[in-house]
């Protein structure tokens, strides 16, 4: 029985975007998958074995809303100190928003039921 | 000179979003970031040299429009024929569409000249 592989365990990746800056849908998206790349690679190195059990079964990802940049580190904060792979993203700035701006954070891969008690109460996106 | 860093001729993957199918800003940016992370392991794997100037130089993402499945898959035989990256992103159709529907294509990371001789016409998403 793989338990990683049942619907309540199973690894996603989380990523939380900042409602507090304006960007389009198409924006938004290269940002969110800016996010998962960066947390795909920084398992597969630090952590091959979760990295291919995410990966293996399907790397599910969710978008979620997050008010404000302050809220945004928050989270890191949360995730630094359980020892979560996260990774911010701040923008380049060529469109849209001014040049560092952090747009969002992807947390994981990590178990859902972990990723859950940390930002169970967040809307997705 | 690093000519691969130059604006014209950066390294980019760009990812087809097909506007037949109804998703959120969420459930696109998820399918956008699958799409993303498929062709940045591909890449990584195949051609890491190419994935390097890529990621190394900040991991360009663009999303853009396709009207429906004909023309994304129109846009894979083209990749394929030019033996560029490329992956479409069926859903699991756990939510909002049915499951196995094919909603993005990602090609990439290829040079941004090259890119948009091919998809130059298409729309921002």
């Amino acid at each position: 029985m793989l338990l990683f592989n049942s619907r309540d365990d199973e690894y996603k990746v989380i990523v939380l975007v900042r409602q507090d800056i304006k960007m389009s849908k198409g924006k938004t998206a290269a940002q969110v998958a800016h996010a998962a790349v960066a947390c795909a690679l920084a398992a597969k190195k630090r952590e091959p074995g979760v990295f291919e059990e995410w990966n293996g079964n399907g790397g599910k990802i969710v978008a979620l809303k997050v008010d404000d940049e302050r809220m945004l580190f928050e989270f890191k904060a949360i995730a630094d100190e359980q020892r979560i792979v996260n990774s911010v993203i701040s923008d380049a700035g060529r469109t849209e928003v001014n040049p560092g701006t952090c747009t969002c954070l992807g947390i994981g891969p990590e178990k859902q039921t972990l990723l859950d008690k940390i930002t169970g109460e967040l809307k997705m996106l």
